[in-house]
């Protein structure tokens, strides 16, 4: 075997060990037993120390170091060669006593956050934020970025991308976004989801079950369970999505799976044979959230999308639904109101919560802002960006887990995930017509062979940038969400 | 720390990642999507090899070489190093490339068998079973026992027994057996099961749950869930058990749950702060076999488990039991009947499958039996000693999984474990005379109790025999469960 294969078959074994700590997680957030969270953790930690020490042996470095000289290897192949490379250095150069201290520290924070959040108290968590704050700050200086801390943050979770860029990306989404939410709340027609009420929760299954396998889903390889908060885990050999469900509100746990479809679809469309190698792996977390948002937002609340599904919903919950006109019901399905959590909101709204976030990160690394005063000045900036203020904490600053956690950067991603479905969208509708025609038949594959053969098939050769640009001819911009957004919602919102 | 400590932590540690093999294969088990297996085999295979490198590092032989030079070590201590040193022994001079060839060659020839079985075609698997044997073989002479390879695999499953010893005890049983068999089955008093149809599995669901939640199984650490085979897994910080549901047959649910939660119970009852080394860990399949029989049989068939849960499981099934009197559904759970499949027998002959096994096992070990004419032998032995001929193969030699997988020396645990049940049994009525009268009102504790006691918190402190003799001041024989299955059969069984 070449240096090359040798090394790449120790990247998908240590990919196969990495898996193996997903589905611990997974088991986690499904099947714990409610006191045996200890000793998961404890299985934890002990796996993801063996997977850190087989990640970062010498022989690796040294494969690292012939292949980063070898003139033989092909684009493809210095792909996966620089991207290991790239995690190589991360892993190796922070070292053992920090991670272990970062992991500790994090853990704590995470419990008093979740303390705070519930007493509604956040100078309780201000020390542990604060901290959080200087270890995400330290990391960076590991990796020589102690004078960009943020862009190197930025630049894990979507490589390529930085503050400067994404701040140039959000200005004019902001100048657009702000005046086109107050055109549709300031509408008098006003979505009503008072129907959605008493959806007994083993039919929402069936139908979320059919709806996800229908999009294409591929459950010979992949399960949908439940769990608190819904999420997506494993790879394209086996996927395990869930969701939660709740009687009064079927829209949310259908979604919910929907979205959770969409990160499914991807990592079941990258190429098996490369899983573990940078061209097996996603693109990033904007491209990852690109195709959640694509299924959710611009398929599944598509008139098309509801044109083949209504009868069937209408079918399984003919009881709920009889005195709701075909109207009223898609309009439920693309309610838009304001709402101070950012989970809770609909996809017009969402973005302006992020723009909110990544302004407080940015002054919160620039050290214009500090952490004592950063509840005051989320609570000023959601009046002026998301267009309310917080009734207290727990729903304003204290209601995301990202920062406990010290993962600060990744907001973004949502955002960008979302510019980047909106455009993803209009490129597949111009260069495959038929889609919307085909959805209300029922056929979904138009959509995913275009992302399989766009998107999916690329593994990281195309982080979001690049990919915009080689897919839609276009920069990452705004235009194509506010494009989206206008052309679904001013029809619904105009008397 | 002392060396003692240090090397008990990295015991305990190696336990923890030999814990995550076991939940990947409850995982393969309960959960694992269809297409899913081959990334499931590479997960555990790249596990296994990580958790034995680690556990043969060069540092364990030498806290091992330390540790055996140490008199100050007190006798549990003692146990503990010689118990690590066992294993450190058996995991080090198996050399790894025999240990890899082991793994894909039973892998294969548990293909075969499974072709073989449905096809009713020993001949097309003889070729593996015969390689299976010479790898067992070759296993017990790296380990300096090729001159008695049958007795190290009985060793492997029960410290301190051998084939000697077993024949000497099985020959007591044989003799006493086989004419109690023949006197119930010759009664003119026979069990009908036919009113067992027609279960709701839910309602089973639930009223299992109940009972083995009263019997003392702690579902905060612990779970049920759904598997082909029923089986336990885990250890006691995560207990996960396994049933199946037939709709017909209530029954087997049941006393499949009731068996897991005797082994479940006795891995909860391993004291949690030594789990991973010889005090927390059970002392030989025998003994964890005697948990769950124990709790299947002398509890479960007893008249006063069922004086307690017969009105609950009348309600719960008051539409099947509405015309079967309480004597007939005794007579249903406590039904004798010939069958050629071990698996699918009563307690009363199911040991005399297993003493069948045990003779064939010592024949194919000893020379005297060669492969080839092992389906004549087992068909003319199991007409000798069951007391019925398979019809054909696939419900005679190919039965079983276990040699398929080259575990020989397996089946006679099964049997000891019912003879020790049934010691265990005398002696705790004899130390605690109220059980029945507690067992009658749903007071199951005393029994839990007394197993915690004597048996579970004193991990590999003793074995079968030494746990026998201590407990019960007898030796491990046939006595007492002869005894056993005179005093319940006999008087269900006279007309």
């Amino acid at each position: 075997m070449s240096t090359y294969d040798t090394f790449t078959e120790d990247l998908k074994r240590i990919a196969a060990l990495g898996s193996i700590s997903g589905l611990l997680e997974w088991d986690e957030q499904v099947n714990l037993p409610p006191e045996s969270a200890d000793y998961r953790a404890r299985q934890s930690s002990a796996m993801s120390e063996l997977v850190h020490r087989e990640a970062t042996r010498s022989q690796v470095g040294e494969w690292l170091a012939e292949l980063k000289e070898d003139t033989s290897l092909d684009l493809d192949q210095q792909l996966v060669v620089s991207e290991a490379g790239k995690e190589y250095d991360r892993l190796t150069k922070i070292p053992a006593d920090f991670v272990s201290r970062k992991a500790e520290l994090t853990s704590l924070a995470f419990h008093a956050w979740g303390k705070a959040r519930a007493d509604n108290d956040f100078a309780s968590y201000a020390p542990y934020l604060e901290r959080n704050l200087e270890l995400a700050k330290e990391e960076a200086s590991y990796l020589g970025r102690a004078d960009d801390p943020y862009d190197y943050w930025i630049d894990r979770f979507d490589p390529g991308m930085d503050a400067t860029s994404i701040q140039r990306i959000f200005k004019g989404l902001k100048d657009e976004l702000v005046p086109l939410v107050r055109q549709i709340l300031d509408s008098s027609i006003k979505a009503n989801t008072d129907c959605m009420k008493d959806f007994p929760v083993d039919r929402q299954e069936t139908f979320l079950r059919e709806v996800t396998e229908r999009l294409g889903f591929n459950y010979r390889r992949g399960r949908i369970d439940r769990s608190l908060h819904p999420f997506c885990s494993g790879n394209a050999f086996d996927t395990r999505m869930t969701t939660r469900f709740f009687k009064d509100n079927p829209l949310d746990s259908l979604f919910s799976s929907i979205h959770e479809t969409g990160h499914g679809l991807y990592e079941q469309g990258l190429p098996h044979e490369h899983i573990g190698t940078a061209l097996g792996e996603a693109a990033g977390m904007a491209v990852h959230e690109s195709q959640s948002r694509l299924w959710e937002n611009q398929v599944a609340r598509s008139p098309e999308f509801w044109k083949f599904w209504e009868p069937v919903y209408r079918e399984t919950f003919d009881q709920q639904l009889s005195g709701v006109s075909s109207h009223d019901f898609y309009l439920a399905v693309n309610s838009v109101a304001l709402n101070p959590i950012r989970v809770d909101s609909d996809e017009v709204t969402y973005n302006l919560h992020i723009l909110l976030r990544f302004e407080l990160e940015k002054a919160l690394f620039d050290g214009s802002l500090a952490v004592s005063d950063l509840p005051e000045e989320w609570n000023r900036l959601s009046e002026q960006i998301v267009g309310l203020r917080p009734r207290n904490d727990s729903e304003g600053v204290l209601q995301d887990v990202h920062w406990s956690g010290a993962a600060f950067g990744y907001f973004p991603s949502y955002c960008l995930g979302n510019l980047l479905a909106a455009q993803l969208w209009y490129a597949l509708l111009e260069q495959v017509p038929s889609v919307p025609e085909e959805m209300a038949k029922g056929n979904f594959s138009p959509v995913l062979d275009w992302l399989r053969t766009n998107v999916h098939q690329h593994g990281r050769r195309r982080f979001a940038l690049e990919l915009s640009k080689a897919v839609t001819g276009q920069d990452l911009s705004h235009v194509s969400l506010i494009r989206y957004l206008r052309e679904r919602y001013l029809p619904l919102y105009s008397s």
